[in-house]
């Protein structure tokens, strides 16, 4: 798809020149065009990657050959050029948004979840299932930096690790599923990194969330109620158990059905969650960190999102509900609005200053883009199974 | 020296082909990079901008002939390609950041002061001093859109107009100096705005700021004490006074003094306030609007800006102090470090993840980059009598 690029870029040019220009413009870096309207949405039936546009809703170009993308994640560069995508079959790749190539691919371990840019955009961190810990690498080049086995106990056992996510200062943060534990790894030295381990932090700590300022760590539990709570703004306070009912009675669900915690929504001082397993989205006061109320809903959430204003939280479901978007209004914490896009809603992604909002719905193999003040479908646009969307105004944030 | 960009982008060619690949990119749109981390700062005193960078921390580009300067400030547009720099003679000029030109330029009153950008980004709207109101340009074209007179009283007096900031809701809010009146001018259809005019406001508001989350609107008022706050989610609610004290006594100032409210920092509920003409700083609690305490620092506080995690918050000073900054640590607000960057530092812009802060050093010419954790100055850059500093994360941010 570059080549489509190349030819709109020298389509004012006839004759004898034409085919010097291709050799030439090949070389070239890239399409010229600015990077702060630009996404990429994750294709994951097919290892392929769609780069989109939110000025007029368009397909730019796909790049193939991803490997396996189930549960991709992707970060920006801080120049919003180079998107990280992070597959499940431990591939890391780094993907031009502008010249729709790959630049760098590594196959970093055998299975992986998620990963994290550092705050200077040197670094990109991968955390690791198998085996189990996080790597870390130069973000220009995909060199391994820093390699960090998630041991625990007598030091032979390893740890698969979950809810990687950065914050201020070169710090990454994960948890350890097995081990319980939560670490704080501090990459200001790249030849020394350093590590501070919380543990005993509660049993199989399934994802986390670091709050929009960076300052608050906060992971699930699958194996018993309650969320583990890292100040780390004060780390010596230590990690606190909050939410003792968040799960209750819930733990035996299966893994697949767990929210995504990512997806909590802060408005003002409120924080919207989806509770596990209920029908019913979760308020809690982030001051207090206690449960501040409970709007029932469609179905069981996943993602539970707010508008960038804070106004707006929209929600989506899982099976058998996952025909249908919710729409919570903050304010008065009733739903406004119940939209059917078509079965498989599985992301939402606002554009930066929240007029408008992409929905992937796989099964219809289309992303779906909605107005948030009326509520209208404006566009869409075909994708193969698309799952994830991730816009530029990403490499701005911490902790995304 | 967009011509430098053609030829770095030649650089590997030879021979024969020189001179045609030069006219052809001259065609070329522009030079191809992701724009988000680009920046663009103010020369105030040579009618120029410089184009910067943050990953390598170095000058780009400079772009000359945008008229008067001083107080200028700029928008960019949603794809962070064009900044849209508002000058003090009522000059809107469009400049690519890529090319490093001017795209157009318009000289649409005789004095204005600052603008905004509509949140879908089709919009630039520039508050006008003389004549008073505001003018809406098509961001594509600056072609006039719509042209609002700040008529009030019998309709015959027009009120210079200040304190303009774009809303979620294609909405741009304003305050009326002359009048006492805020305006919520709403351009969701361009063919027709509609205005909500909240009247008796207080006297001769200075400037105005919005919350990030786009919902409270609060103006300065220098005829009298306090300040004039709208809730936007309840406009029905009226305005209300808040902060009594704010200015008390202190009215008698000159304007040039008055400090700057868009430096409003934001750090959970706190937010941190420029006293009106005392060493201090303000603390107010922005759930009950109260204030919650008062900060000693070295002089007349201008701008008090938060790091975007709004750990810290970094404070510039009027003459005589200008050539000093304070850092506060908003948990224990306490002055963790002083700099004396040198004589005239007059803006501060952080990096869009906080790792690093540009100063303006007017009196010396220089901009200088300090690491945000370690207060160590990493790099500087000569400039012209800079002033505003404005990096491309503005994009996607509301009321920025």
């Amino acid at each position: 798809m570059a080549d489509s690029f190349v030819v709109a870029g020298v389509s004012t040019m006839k004759g004898l020149a034409y085919s010097f220009v291709i050799l030439l413009l090949s070389h070239a870096p890239a399409h010229s065009r600015g990077t702060g309207d630009m996404g990429v949405l994750i294709e994951r039936a097919s290892s392929s990657v769609q780069i989109v546009e939110t000025s007029n809703n368009s397909s730019l170009a796909r790049v193939s050959g991803l490997g396996d993308l189930s549960h991709a994640s992707l970060v920006y560069s801080r120049d919003a050029r180079f998107a990280y995508v992070f597959g499940r079959d431990g591939g890391l790749t780094k993907v031009d948004i502008l010249s729709a190539e790959i630049t760098a691919r590594t196959l970093q371990s055998g299975n992986s979840i998620g990963g994290a840019i550092s705050q200077d955009g040197r670094l990109v961190a991968v955390s690791n299932y198998e085996p189990g810990g996080v790597k870390v690498f130069n973000a220009d080049t995909l060199e391994l930096v820093a390699d960090i086995p998630a041991s625990y106990g007598s030091g032979d056992l390893r740890s698969k690790v979950i809810g990687l996510v950065d914050a201020p200062g070169q710090k990454f943060v994960f948890t350890l599923w097995d081990a319980g534990e939560i670490w704080v790894l501090d990459m200001s030295d790249q030849s020394a990194p350093k590590i501070e381990k919380f543990r005993d932090i509660g049993r199989n700590p399934y994802d986390a969330l670091i709050t929009p300022d960076g300052r608050y760590y906060i992971a699930g539990l699958f194996g018993e109620d309650g969320m583990a709570l890292l100040d780390l703004w004060n780390p010596s306070a230590g990690v606190k158990r909050i939410l003792p009912n968040y799960g209750k009675g819930e733990q035996k669900l299966p893994v697949y059905k767990m929210p995504h915690l990512e997806g909590w929504a802060v408005a003002g001082d409120l924080a919207f969650v989806p509770a596990v397993g209920r029908h019913e989205v979760l308020v809690i006061n982030m001051r207090s960190w206690q449960e501040a109320g409970r709007i029932k809903v469609h179905g069981q959430p996943i993602f539970v999102m707010a508008r960038p204003d804070g106004r707006q939280v929209w929600v989506n479901f899982a099976l058998p509900d996952n025909d249908t978007i919710q729409v919570i209004d903050t304010q008065s914490l009733s739903i406004v609005t119940q939209l059917k896009p078509g079965k498989g809603v599985l992301h939402m992604e606002f554009e930066p200053r929240g007029e408008e909002v992409w929905l992937s719905v796989r099964d219809e193999d289309r992303v779906e883009i909605y107005d948030t003040q009326t509520f209208k479908r404006k566009a869409f646009l075909p994708a193969t199974k698309p799952s994830g969307i991730f816009f530029t105004s990403r490499a701005h944030r911490i902790g995304l």
